[in-house]
């Protein structure tokens, strides 16, 4: 049964790869899971048919057979629970994967997104230049924690899991804003999960979608 | 095996049960599994034996034999997984009470939790008064979004499941707020919750904690 996901018709990062079907098409790639692609525009993100597969009108959506999911979260998960490749065997190493999932998703990106968010929703406020230091500081407080448990391992627990793959896609949100290079481990993590094969075909078939459409919504 | 936990030995909250140790214990009171709680100060979380435990210095913790666990998604998905009560048998429906979990800590929680670390972090600033009714509106836009889905059901997928048990937790950090009020069927959904009597008992027990150090920390 070959899968099907969701993504941007119209790339909000001009393909750069930081839209959250990027995680999913990675880790099918992991797996070498071939899977369909249906593009969406923001306006029918927003429509009935849509929310009908996911309740909060975003991408990516997973639809194989009778399964409907949303939340890259928890479809990166069912497609580590059915592939190998994304888990350890062990099943005491596989929960700390998944906890490291858990922990891309609830603890570190929350304060990334935030201070993205901001820029987006409040650059013209009068407060924004002011509260930038306040938003690097929460995200800094969450990298220092990381920076120390990863230290000089390559993965965050032993082998590559879904877990490091989670973490390598949150710190990308980070690109450009002048934080993780503070981080030199942190940033050879990060590089080191971009350099993987199923990574870079991931990218590349998520860059192909735009490069086809320049101009943008 | 009894599992042990970690939570605060000073409430933050007074007993309110708001902390994340209060879903883990809601977790195995569901399925009915005794564990020991290990109690841990501020500054002990931030010191290596227990970021040892947790890289972030948080709690809850969960050990059991040889497994160490961080991140309550992590470890509500672990005991779900050993035990009967928190995820329907169905292959599928598993999956989306899964996808649930995630929802409530990545989608709906990261606008809960904006809202109130600025009142700790910034009510003292200029701007914190002119910029409520902004973090509220992100707030409703996912409780919009999830008070349609909810509709007149009594779960979110059909039966109870962890998925509820997080998303009940997670509306309760608006009490008090003003926000949940408007959304009926949403306070309804976490009442039931509420009268659950496993929620009752966990609460109870956490409460338990802290009537006995009524000074807080």
């Amino acid at each position: 049964m070959r899968p099907a996901i969701t993504a941007f018709e119209s790339s909000p990062d001009q393909g750069r790869g930081l839209a959250r079907d990027m995680r999913v098409r990675w880790a099918l790639e992991e797996v070498g899971q071939a899977y369909d692609v249906r593009l969406v525009s923001f306006s029918a993100m927003k429509e009935p048919a849509h929310r009908r597969l996911h309740p909060f009108g975003q991408i990516p959506t997973y639809e194989e057979g009778d399964l409907a999911l949303f939340e890259s979260g928890a479809i990166i998960l069912h497609i580590a629970e059915h592939h190998v490749g994304l888990l350890p065997d062990d099943a005491n190493a596989r929960m700390r994967a998944i906890a490291w999932m858990f922990a891309a998703l609830n603890t570190v990106e929350p304060p990334i997104v935030e201070r993205e968010q901001v820029s987006y929703l409040e650059r013209d406020k009068t407060w924004y230049e002011a509260r930038l230091p306040l938003l690097d500081n929460r995200v800094r407080n969450r990298l220092d924690d990381l920076s120390i448990r990863l230290g000089d391992g390559e993965w965050l627990d032993n082998g590559f899991s879904a877990g490091d793959l989670m973490m390598v896609m949150v710190l990308r949100r980070l690109e450009g804003k002048g934080i993780l290079e503070d981080y030199p481990n942190l940033s050879t993590y990060m590089a080191r999960g971009q350099a993987r094969p199923a990574y870079k075909r991931a990218f590349d078939d998520q860059l192909a979608v735009f490069a086809s459409k320049p101009t943008g919504a």
